[in-house]
């Protein structure tokens, strides 16, 4: 399968707009079954899918040696990889204490159902936001950042209104500093409807459907967005703007002014 | 809590090498507790805790309003967070299924008992590791990335040995491009303990931990580790390279020639 597609793109580079084609990076569910049982989706590129499953059982502790696989199979098209291990007890055990040891995480779980849910529905764009704004916050939104100017090791996310930066998050962890956002404009009873999320972290399919469950009309990254993430967010009507940097930004759905 | 430490480091560009402090990104394990029981443990930078925990809650569809919450309390000396849920039926049916559907993320399950654990032991450092071989190392690495050069959306991962580069990977996400590596060198028998891995991504404990539990020796990286990162790697004997970018690298544990 291939890693990359192409999509149509609106590319600014200051006072240029041009409709082209760009190459966007494939984000790939794989469901990995062991013993017949569904055990977790990753998603990731679609290249290597067996050693990245190997890779993974075995960082997992799941497995510990070649011995304890019976088979491997990688259904590319299904999106499946089945692991047959060998019937050992303490295998079973092993993976029987990691079923409820580690609980919570949601990955996978959450994707496939968001887009047919009643709470995900098509949002109304912010009809006012125009390159210059995104220019400004991605300005403000850079030189706020202490933590990564002093370390460089961070993710940054920001609310956004009336084209102003109301609340502002840092973590190690994309994920996090986006909840951390979410967080508290759900304890401060923030409304999101007329609201910009702005982020430095690479949108994925998952960084997305946390903003659209939300009705946030409009996101904003420093980063590129994959496949998936472009998809959802034509499908729901978000304005979706990936390398916004300097005076450029790459336009993937929805329009600006 | 703080979000910064400093550290000793060396930091290297070309022919300068000075010790020097340094400020690194903490990395700070908190556990939420719903009703009681240990629900997932998060990594996390040590600031706007609830905020976190509360949206966490609600971007996994455990809380739905603020009417779900009875109490929050975060515990920051212990890194513990406490969520009391109203009793309510439909709340308490959505977090069993929660913690049956989503399985084997193994987030923060492998952290605790690692560096106790007799897998992870002191690791031997390559002697023959020198800042040249470095520097050489990491320009191959940077032609290689295909699939970054076009999209910008990946991340890339590489084992490498007698300063050459034999396996390497590309993946949406870190995590996945460093199983990949994991897998095949698993497959193929390949030993781990005069290896090296490289990667374009931030190095995080569970990036460490698992290049731990292999015997790999040196890691090198792109980007920046945590501060939970440089201590393993001190704990372990691991030589740990961070923002190795043309000529300049930092080296945060171990020394290099």
């Amino acid at each position: 399968m291939e890693s990359i597609k192409k999509y149509s793109i609106t590319r600014i580079q200051s006072q240029n707009i041009i409709d082209e084609e760009d190459n966007i990076i494939v984000e790939y569910p794989l469901t990995i079954y062991i013993n017949e049982e569904e055990f977790i989706t990753l998603l990731c590129s679609p290249n290597s899918l067996k050693y990245l499953t190997v890779g993974f059982l075995n960082s997992e502790g799941i497995i510990d040696s070649k011995d304890d696989i019976e088979e491997v199979t990688i259904s590319e098209e299904k999106g499946i990889a089945c692991v047959h291990l060998k019937s050992n007890k303490d295998l079973l055990k092993k993976l029987a204490k990691k079923r409820t040891v580690t609980s919570g995480c949601g990955k996978g779980a959450t994707f496939y159902d968001v887009i047919d849910s009643p709470k995900t529905k098509k949002i109304n764009a912010i009809e006012v936001l125009g390159k210059e704004e995104v220019i400004s916050l991605v300005e403000e939104f850079n030189k706020k950042s202490d933590l990564f100017i002093s370390t460089g090791g961070v993710h940054s996310c920001a609310l956004c209104k009336n084209n102003e930066i109301i609340m502002f998050e840092e973590d190690i962890a994309r994920h996090n500093a986006l909840d951390k956002i979410l967080g508290r404009a759900f304890l401060e009873d923030i409304k999101f409807e007329d609201k910009i999320i702005l982020t430095s972290g690479r949108i994925t399919s998952e960084i997305l459907i946390k903003i659209a469950k939300r009705g946030i009309p409009v996101v904003i990254s420093r980063s590129a967005p994959t496949n998936l993430a472009i998809d959802t967010a034509r499908q729901l009507n978000i304005l979706l703007i990936g390398f916004a940097r300097g005076e450029k930004m790459n336009v993937y759905s929805n329009h600006i002014k």
